[in-house]
């Protein structure tokens, strides 16, 4: 086992998208476990668009990563070393590896999970992770969706929107519309996915040919974006409709304040509802949610796709797809 | 009794605020009950908002007034004529009387109601009427106040932020702190009706100072006017925090796009919901509330004011007075 940790950490804080300036590669020693702990050699990372809000220096729903620190991240690693009852060697545990070749795995605080038999890391992180999770909770929970709703997810082709729309098909919803950038996104989204619809926000008239697709207004809009697309839906809610907050990607990289959604104004005479979230509240619950992933992905019923970079070196990189639009489906950085 | 019946009539869509072009005295022949209906008298009018809204040539929650029909307007009057079992001679009713002498209530449509005995007509303008009500139901349904929260409400001068914010302290918020146009209103609002701060929006760094006065952030925040103010609010909502959107009067008026709330992307992090509503849905449980407020009226509990504009012909000037600030209280149009 080599003695070295090659890992990324926060060099600078970035403005706009993450360059060379940002990360630094380093070589650390490799961390020994103290009794408790096992040694975990990560093999795949988990690229959310989360990462990106936490290189910043603003407050939010966890502290950001500091300057020289590794970049905080979930991932997938397989135990080489243990001094824990807990943790067997060959275990593949899912937690907060960070972007490093190795990480510790502490029983104590738990932060580090066994992934079940026979699932692949890369479907794991995908379906079992915060994607999985981030679609299930916030289309049922937050979302509220009922039978018969219309149901519109921005983001469609990526990992939790793909989920999303699949899981509202499941749930039976009574129409499905995607909102994703390019044909090739919006092809896939209906024959692979099994959407009604998609919409492609780089052609013109966005709100015309949402409007198409939903002529008696949108029920639950699941937002992944923000920004203009936020707008567009809330222009075209349905009485009473629901709008979940996941995501704002379009001003995870913005250098200037990117303009709110006028028609917010939209939600009075609607009736309307828009409401955040935050994943990590939902964690007491994530094994219900996972039976029941395990369960449709066993009988053939959940389509996934995971987009695999290879080599640690281009977290960086991988991280910048998520908003160039330039992955299908799960980012996952193979080691 | 006067044969004619002068009324105000929508000449021209406004642009902006209401002036000479938009609207046109016009006499007409006083109207004839026919059987099952009563003469109203008019003697005050409801002056809200949301007439401004209906104005507009844009679908809202009800289509908007035709040009050359009567501005649609609540309003009470007395039954001067009647042939209906329903309405007796001297009822004081209340419904959409609209900006004019004489209405026509109906026993069919229900649409005039009889106010309870005892109560002067611009007090249940103001408590019994769509300000109470919307008051009532806005903080505690769409808001769920719940015991210890802190409450902020904008427009805390005016009809409904005034009783929002005293409903507040009788539920067991722990602080409520209203914003308010200049100091006189600010002192009024602490003063006279017992709110535990005001905030002065015309003042700088609107922002620093609500957060003086809620260090641990917002639980409710009841949103009259929208624009800047609702963005700052939203800039320090507590963890699950919800934003009451009753109204957008700085959109109003505006001839040109208001800009949307930016911080919207707090209800994220803060798992927050923003939720409209409009107060029409929640007639079935007016008489709930009514009696709760009259219980509160008698106990002395529930401070009042009412800000009297007086002759039909002043109720375009009455109406601009809602959105230059010009009003403590609810405005009503004394015929």
């Amino acid at each position: 086992m080599p003695e070295a940790n090659r890992r990324i950490v926060l060099a600078a804080r970035p403005t706009g998208m993450v360059d060379e300036a940002t990360v630094r590669l380093e070589t650390d020693p490799r961390p020994e476990p103290a009794p408790g702990e096992a040694l975990v050699r990560v093999n795949h990372l988990s690229i959310d668009p989360t990462i990106r809000t936490w290189m910043n220096d603003s407050p939010g729903y966890l502290p950001p990563i500091g300057i020289g620190d590794v970049i905080r991240s979930g991932g997938i690693g397989e135990v080489v070393e243990t001094k824990s009852d807990r943790y067997r060697l060959g275990d593949l545990v899912f937690g907060m590896t960070g972007w490093q070749e190795y990480a510790i795995a502490d029983e104590a605080d738990r932060s580090m999970q066994p992934i079940p038999e026979g699932l692949d890391p890369p479907t794991a992180l995908n379906l079992f992770g915060i994607n999985g999770m981030t679609a299930y909770f916030g289309l049922l929970d937050v979302g509220a969706l009922q039978e018969k709703d219309t149901v519109v997810v921005s983001g469609a082709a990526g990992a939790t929107g793909s989920t999303v729309g699949q899981i509202a098909k499941l749930k039976g919803a009574s129409k499905v519309v995607g909102i994703a950038g390019g044909p090739e996104k919006c092809a896939y989204v209906v024959d692979e996915l099994g959407f009604d619809g998609a919409v492609d926000y780089r052609a013109p008239s966005l709100g015309a040919r949402l409007h198409e697709q939903c002529p008696a207004g949108i029920d639950v809009y699941f937002d992944n974006v923000g920004g203009t697309i936020l707008n567009t839906a809330l222009a075209q809610l349905a009485m009473r409709g629901r709008i979940v907050l996941c995501g704002a990607i379009a001003a995870y990289n913005a250098t200037e304040p990117v303009p709110g959604p006028g028609n917010y104004v939209n939600l009075i005479r609607r009736r309307g509802r828009m409401e955040g979230f935050i994943i990590l509240d939902y964690a007491s619950r994530f094994p219900q949610a996972q039976r029941e992933i395990f369960a449709w992905l066993l009988e053939g019923k959940l389509k996934h796709a995971e987009h695999i970079v290879e080599g640690l070196e281009h977290a960086p990189e991988a991280l910048n797809l998520l908003f160039t639009g330039g992955n299908t489906g799960k980012v996952v950085v193979k080691l």
